[in-house]
């Protein structure tokens, strides 16, 4: 088992295989006993089938192959709004329209969410975390007719994997891990921090492919440039505030 | 194995037992292997060993047994800086002081939490989380020296179990599980996704012992207040302001 946590990877090529739905219940119910905020389970989780419907899901996580290849998406979603209107019912005077709820959700959503992944690669399903989840946060929510006091906050592609990754490279443990307080590191330090990643055999490639000088450089300014991150930040600010969560 | 997730359940009552620090790194370099956000690693895990010293930190926790008691605290923090430094020094123009940046890391944060419980677990060791790592997110961030882009998001006790609790209820799947878009319930649908929580044994007494109706008012107004859930969010909103997260 424990070489399953070392050797694990994402898989983004699926094959034609179905996922029973009696199988992937048996992983969601196993997958709530994962930890939640006072045990309130304030996630819901959406699964889309391949389908035709499912297409405009596919569209708006750009259409990448782990996308439109999964046999099921699972979007989990910070939840209280089942919790809230549970509340309201029983006339308690509920509070959950604020920026500590919305952490409190996200983060049971997201304790789900790789307790989901841990036991289906476990079954030998394969998974990939769609980042494109946040990217479309406000038209995903719309898609899957989401309430207020929910949010999307990750997609999970599983199916059975046609195409088997190997492990991608990580950071040393010491720059990761810390005693007692965050290191004060040098520049010298951070440098030897990404060293081994910067050699990678994988990685060696991606500055000339992009035009960039370095690693570093093919991140902040190919993969996560600037303009898009400010952009889709206002996007969330925004549906976080149309989402009943801040004010 | 399937055992154990079905039977998992939070351990506030550990026993003297050292946590070996080369078991512990062992088991943080094996959940160092789950998915992060384009492999960026957005987190570092602060270790927090019994000690005089770290009376500061449990009082943060307001005393709680399992934070006295545990022999360590992991404090798993979003962090965005670590990568930021390096790709400065990459003369790479990095823009990740916003909100997507910070969604970005609290998820890869969250991810490595769970996966650090999940495994520390199936060896037999016993976990909490400490929620209360967000009512005093500003204050803990102080004490472990958490510079800017950084934010406690998760805090886990973790040592070897005195007492072991057996696993708590949890809503039935159809609450927390829909097809293809967010369930249309009805009032009646609502009451009845929380029935058997309602009437479930250990949960029957809570609303007598806190002067209450039921138990959606023991959450409301008790256990999560509004009062206290805006008091912390304040803070937490004015924390995001001060690490350069949001503008």
């Amino acid at each position: 088992m424990e070489n399953y946590y070392k050797e694990r990877a994402s898989v983004r090529n699926f094959s034609d295989k179905e996922v029973d739905d009696s199988m992937l219940n048996e992983i969601l119910t196993l997958a709530a006993k994962a930890p939640t905020t006072g045990n309130m389970q304030l996630y819901t989780v959406i699964k889309s089938r391949k389908s035709p419907a499912r297409k405009a899901l596919e569209e708006l996580h750009f259409n990448q192959p782990a996308a439109t290849g999964a046999p099921v998406l699972l979007t989990f979603c910070a939840d209280f709004e089942r919790f809230n209107r549970w509340c309201k019912l029983r006339n308690a005077d509920a509070g959950f329209d604020n920026l500590l709820s919305f952490t409190s959700a996200m983060t049971d959503a997201l304790l789900m969410a790789q307790q989901t992944v841990t036991i289906a690669e476990q079954r030998g399903l394969g998974t990939c975390y769609l980042g494109t989840v946040t990217y479309n946060a406000d038209k995903i929510a719309k898609l899957l007719k989401l309430p207020k006091l929910t949010f999307p906050v990750a997609c999970v592609a599983i199916g059975w994997p046609a195409v088997k990754g190997g492990a991608t490279e990580r950071l040393p443990l010491e720059a990761i891990v810390a005693d007692e307080q965050y290191p004060d590191w040098s520049d010298d330090d951070i440098l030897a921090l990404f060293k081994d990643k910067e050699e990678y055999p994988a990685n060696a490639g991606f500055p000339a492919e992009n035009g960039k000088e370095n690693l570093a450089q093919v991140f902040a300014e190919v993969r996560y440039p600037r303009g898009l991150n400010e952009e889709v930040s206002k996007m969330l600010e925004k549906h976080l505030k149309d989402s009943g969560w801040i004010k």
